[in-house]
């Protein structure tokens, strides 16, 4: 079948590029579009498309440069402060403040400073003035003729101004290049609607819509087409009619129901299905009756890259100009990347600025992630030859936020706290240039993400089983000469996180091994696991015995969302967790919940904001409370210094 | 006086800074306004006013992520190839595509390759599946109320799209603080209005309005306003009722008719009159009943200045978030920059990578010059301590465009021809990735920057008057050992520009000595000046002799611009250039122009793209015949290769 032989075609990213140019410019596609003549006003970030070329010039008209009066030189030769010469108005003197016309047949003014009024009639000149001198002459900026801007320049507000001056009051610019985006599935609803099981919610064609907008096309979104050939079909060719480039989304993939590459080649040709990039594979490009026509996979992250990599291209070449280069940073991979043989790969990463070392860490891989590209600071691209890059390696990392943003991000690594999320959207709100980046490891793995230098700051509770006091042990442990400052952020209550009305009645750690009862638990390294741990060796239970317990996830959020989806009955975590999926919760200990420090970030600009919200800021404290389940009567007070 | 007192401060840059802030914060003026809600749509670019939380999880159901059938994982367990299991359809078994949501029940899918379809109502697996096996779970992407993104944040496509995925149809964001321009002053009119003497265009107000536009404000340009104190003082408190921020442009020098101050005085409090900065030094900074109005000076150059000072800052403080930087760079300084001890200065510079180095060049300083800041690459600041900084020093270049157009730009010094203005759009139209840079310092000017490193080109129009043969000789002494290609632009006829009609009867260089004959002159070092210089040395004339002769011109068109505006009778130039302003020719002598390019240079992509024009645009060619006076016989030849 036609589509599954394009699909398995999975061509190299160079090659397709280049079959897809050479096939545009074949059907006559690229370069820049027609103008249209819009008034200067309206003309800002547009493209010219034709040379604005000064009508007037600017001044046009000789005028004074200074306040003073106005002069015919040649009467003032010989005047000096010991010698005045006087000059009668307004014969051989005029007034003038900068900025006047020059009175006609005058050439030259002579500054307020050195004239004395003698009368209403007469003054005196203490210095002679040199031909035009202190005049502003014709043209002095401006000489009609002259060029303003050139074809393909992007208008600043200057050029604006410039054109102005220059006698003009409208530009010739480059139309906006239509991109009509086609939402197309059954399963896709209009966000807004009521939802069913199965429904999709299509957010893809905004995002979509304004990645157009952000460079400068005029993006359309059509309405959401079936999956049924003929409507397609008829869609795009509307679309065509009306637009530059028509970008479809979905249906590309190889599916029973992705017909996309059908009716493409249908109404034109398909000239390339399938890239061998992750993710976005299963792109399409297309060529129907001089117009590209392209199908965009429908995961929210294949469509952002494949968009970037197909479609972008395209309006700049309609626009006339070059795509702005993302900014790039070098940075050193904190940890390995996989990728396979053969196959580009575009890998979202955080990236944080640590002391000296600029550090950079992979996100998670899904296409359909889309809080991943959300969160990610930039992009690295693996390419085909390679089989992955090492730890330690010096990476290109591809931008998504300015790099001064990533100079002012905190880095959190460990533990994870619901209060952690309402700590990052305090600072962002009252220090807009901070921001608070968190990745949950558990305590421990925070404890070595501080240990490497990878992180300013990590949230810990681990309860010393000897001493019976939490956190103090594992820092003097793990980082014996660091120089440690401990915080207290809250006091928690961790217990049962269970469905609503706890069904299966759970009550205590001796019910884990009930046969009805599906556990899900946090992974090796959380304060939490060893919780449970510690809980399970005292009651002398095999964790083997635990139906669940392999089942690890990252965070209190991933295990309530497991009770909530019904594929656990029961993890531990803690209330607010519990709290916001509407679960119930099962109180079973309290414990510390601390920031550890290293000395070295303690009094850092960064580091005392975040550090002023914690202690001072009345509202964070008791938005903290009212999620349940926290203690505050130590936040923010130093619990030791290591 | 007061506005002379006030004038009279002259503040240190950050004591006018520092002032403003404190009275502002007295004032309860600045900060983050109030949120609007608006359509996640219309939200790009916009800031939240609010963090965004997550309505609904993403997916909000179980869904398959793979092609095949959804099972109940206890049925499958010791299936293998070697034992297929049988499942009846569809109690044990149901066919599912990716994305569709999981039959109730269902725990698990097997990928369709390990199904074998028996009948319409029976399959067999070859594997068995564990729970949850290729299923998408709730919450995978987007948990319920977690965050997706904080207040303050500038929205992306990628956020637009999450938060749609998260439930929201809408966003809360910051209201665009409106920022209303009031252009003052009885000459301004409006572009496109019948013009007369004296008469200024207002384009200050429509850069102003875009560079608030360009920040994120919404920017409105109230009607000219009269030198008037009573309709200004109006016009203020209308636009106080309905802006966040008051511009009044200009009116805050200290001239007769500059009454901005007083006016504000009396509605409210002068905070800072006169900065010591240059330009921009009569800014006004000052509050009227809680809101900051802001005199902004008149000169173009000083307006855009103080607006990035003095308004942006304000702007951003009410979105909430950071002014983002600039771009900056580290340059050599090609040439010497002074600057008055106490006064910051800000100097716009022209920047150009030539082989190794990147070089800047301050451009022309005066405030009324718009076309230098259109033209200019960077600002460099002289604090206020320095009396200026020497040539070869590096310095820290805040950049106008985009580092990388700096770096595909052919930077071109020596002497000037209208036809490189051409060539510049020309290489601009057809590739937009290049620009062309010309600086004029004459041909002579022009070999020394060759020499120096500083230039890929000059153009050279130099006649050695023992061979007769333009250039080659010159280049020769001059550029002994650099390898240079001298490829011929033009031949182009020199002559006199002279007003219509030639009323002084000029038509020959003995015509230069007369009494009522003014001369205007080019530089030394140019080619022209040499011509000239030549010419007065066969007739023995004494320059002394000439009226005008020390009034020299860096331009054709300046010359030319001379004639026409009367402060000379005659020049000598080209024919295009007379013809441009609608002067008279007399022509003398025809001459060769060259373009000198180092051979290191020469195969440059740059280099090659320019030539290409040259030599293959018949556009081109004929534009420039089209201009009259010159001769394209040999456009693009190689002459030489020294």
């Amino acid at each position: 079948m036609y589509k599954q032989k394009k699909y398995l075609d999975n061509q190299p990213l160079v090659d397709a590029i280049r079959r897809f140019h050479e096939a545009l410019i074949i059907a006559g596609i690229g370069g820049p579009i027609a103008g249209e003549r819009i008034l200067i006003g309206d003309s800002l970030g547009r493209v010219t498309s034709e040379a604005v070329i000064a009508k007037i010039s600017s001044p046009f008209y000789h005028s004074a440069a200074m306040d003073g009066v106005a002069v015919h030189c040649v009467d003032t030769f010989g005047a000096a402060e010991t010698r005045p010469k006087r000059l009668t108005m307004p014969d051989n003197a005029v007034f003038v403040d900068t900025g006047d016309p020059m009175p006609d047949g005058y050439d030259g003014v002579i500054m307020i400073e050195d004239v004395e009024k003698i009368s209403e009639s007469e003054i005196e000149i203490l210095k002679p003035a040199t031909p035009w001198q202190h005049v502003r002459l014709v043209g002095e900026d401006i000489v009609a003729t002259e060029l303003i801007i050139p074809e393909n320049t992007i208008v600043r507000p200057v050029d604006m101004a410039a054109m102005i001056a220059s006698g003009h009051t409208s530009v010739m610019v480059r139309r906006q290049p239509v991109v009509s985006i086609i939402p197309t599935g059954t399963e896709l609803v209009e966000s807004g609607r009521e939802l069913k099981k199965g429904d999709i919610i299509d957010f893809n064609s905004v995002m979509l819509f304004a990645m157009a907008a952000e460079c400068g096309a005029h993006g359309v979104r059509k309405n959401i087409v079936k999956d049924d050939a003929a409507s397609l079909g008829k869609t795009i060719l509307e679309a065509h009619a009306e637009s530059e480039i028509v970008v479809i989304n979905a249906g590309s993939s190889a599916g029973r129901e992705d017909f996309t590459a059908d009716v493409i080649a249908e109404l034109g040709d398909v000239v390339v299905h399938g890239v061998n990039i992750k993710p976005g594979k299963p792109v399409i490009l297309g060529i129907v009756r001089g117009k590209p026509v392209i199908g965009i996979p429908g995961y929210p992250v294949s469509a952002a890259l494949t968009f970037n990599l197909f479609v972008k291209p395209l309006i700049y070449s309609f626009l006339g100009i070059t795509p702005p280069e993302p900014e790039r940073v070098a940075a050193k991979l904190s940890r390995q990347v996989a990728s396979s043989l053969g196959q580009e790969e575009f890998i979202r990463v955080k990236l944080g600025r640590v002391g000296d070392n600029l550090l950079v860490t992979p996100v998670s891989r899904g296409a359909g992630a889309l809080m991943s590209l959300v969160r990610a600071d930039g992009i690295i691209r693996v390419p085909a030859e390679n089989e992955g890059i090492a730890a330690g390696r010096e990476v290109l990392v591809e931008l998504l936020r300015p790099s001064r943003d990533i100079e002012n991000t905190i880095v959190c690594i460990g533990s994870h706290d619901n209060a952690l999320d309402v700590l990052g959207n305090f600072l962002k709100k009252k220090h807009a240039q901070f921001s608070l980046s968190s990745a949950h490891v558990g305590s421990m793995g925070g404890l070595l993400a501080l240990k490497r230098g990878e992180a300013h700051l990590a949230g810990v509770h681990l309860l010393d089983e000897e001493t019976g006091e939490y956190n103090v042990g594992y820092i003097k442990k793990m980082l014996p000469d660091a120089g440690t400052v401990l915080v207290n952020l809250v006091y928690r209550t961790q217990g049962f996180i269970v469905a609503k009305s706890n069904p299966k009645s759970v009550n205590g750690f001796e019910d884990l091994t009930r046969v009805d009862v599906t556990f899900v638990n946090r992974q090796a390294g959380a304060g939490t696991r060893l919780l449970t741990d510690l809980n399970l060796r005292r009651l002398n239970i095999d964790p083997r015995n635990v139906k669940g317990y392999d089942h690890e996830e990252f965070t209190h959020m991933a295990v309530a969302a497991a009770v909530l989806s019904g594929t656990a009955d029961i993890g531990l975590g803690v209330l607010s967790a519990a709290h916001a999926l509407g679960l119930d919760f099962v109180p079973m200990a309290q414990e510390r919940y601390d920031l550890a420090i290293p000395t070295r970030f303690y009094d850092t600009p960064m580091l005392q904001a975040l550090l002023s919200i914690i202690r001072d800021d009345e509202v964070f404290r008791n938005q903290i409370v009212s999620m349940g389940g926290y203690d505050v009567s130590d936040m923010g007070k130093i619990m030791a210094m290591l």
